[in-house]
């Protein structure tokens, strides 16, 4: 429990963790994210979900890092984030236990945002915002998509509104306390998890 | 989203803190701790639950300051923490954003945990550690009690041999990655949010 360092067994490791690395900048990188998820679908062997996280405009290397674990332990098939530098960060790698090197990375800016969820659209993803507004789903009511998308906020301003409007939903996670919200890499694992159980629930029957 | 803080509206506040934080010494704790579970429904306008999540376990301080602002959003009756010298934690008020001035926080050491889980049993909570173990429910599949009391392990070890005799069920999160686990805020976080979940359908039926 708790720290762990997934082993690398040759030198044909380090291939991968550059394979899984991706910038999006043009149509072609969808083949190449394909070919990472069939591969990494093979090393676990199993299928992995269709689940995407995209955390772009989120600033801490900590709900970074900490994403990136949890989304590589659900087997989401990439993690997207606004840089990749902060892959080099050292909070991010101590909250990801190297998860970074088995879940696909891509970088998408916060300004590539809009085309980038045009395109995953256009994919058959539906594009859910985690945030709270007058039209959100409760997610004790949500049922997820298999090509389910989650754009999450940044930690101080949440979605900004120019990027609302290319939602095709928001999901709220219902909140009982005083403290106003929870924490950003909190709320995203609570999604992954959803999406996960209801997954599973639907592969049971 | 993200940075919050409860506002305190006058000197009076300070008083309930001092009433919410409680050394659990004696069987008489469990009367105070009661009358403060009724202060707070009665602030939060609405019936607390009854889920008690124990972190005597847990080491560090980030993880407890993010389970306290968790356990505070969805209503959870009380965190209990190895040692209240915590709340004074830079880290641990960092991650809480003072979520511990409305959560009863109620200190055991792990050394008192054993009769701390057995006098629990006897008010009725059913005690449930978060491990994974051989004979562990699959927590897509475990049904929560309205009394339950979350026993989480220690970020290294987990939970001790000798206290896994004295739980009545082990729950597990279902994991398909490559890194072995979860952070243990984040497993506290999504067996806090099933138990929430399952409370909140159960109402609607």
């Amino acid at each position: 429990i708790g720290s762990s360092s997934a082993e690398t067994d040759s030198q044909t490791e380090w291939t991968d963790v550059q394979k899984k690395i991706i910038p999006w900048k043009n149509s072609t990188s969808s083949l190449d994210l394909e070919m990472v998820f069939q591969d990494r679908a093979a090393k676990l062997g199993k299928s992995n979900s269709r689940l995407i996280v995209v955390a772009s405009l989120i600033d801490k290397p900590t709900n970074l890092g900490g994403l990136c674990r949890t989304s590589e332990i659900f087997g989401a098939s990439a993690l997207v984030v606004g840089s990749l530098h902060y892959i080099q960060d050292k909070q991010f790698q101590h909250l990801s236990v190297s998860a970074e090197q088995w879940l696909p990375l891509v970088e998408v800016k916060p300004s590539q945002l809009v085309d980038y969820l045009q395109q995953k659209k256009t994919e058959g993803y539906t594009i859910i915002g985690v945030e709270q507004t007058a039209k959100s789903f409760d997610l004790t009511e949500y049922c997820f998509p298999e090509k389910s998308l989650l754009l999450l906020g940044n930690e101080h301003e949440g979605i900004p509104a120019n990027l609302i409007h290319h939602l095709d939903v928001c999901v709220e996670i219902p909140q009982q306390g005083i403290i106003r919200s929870l924490n950003v890499h909190v709320s995203g694992a609570l999604l992954i998890w959803e999406y996960t159980r209801q997954q599973v629930i639907k592969q049971k029957q």
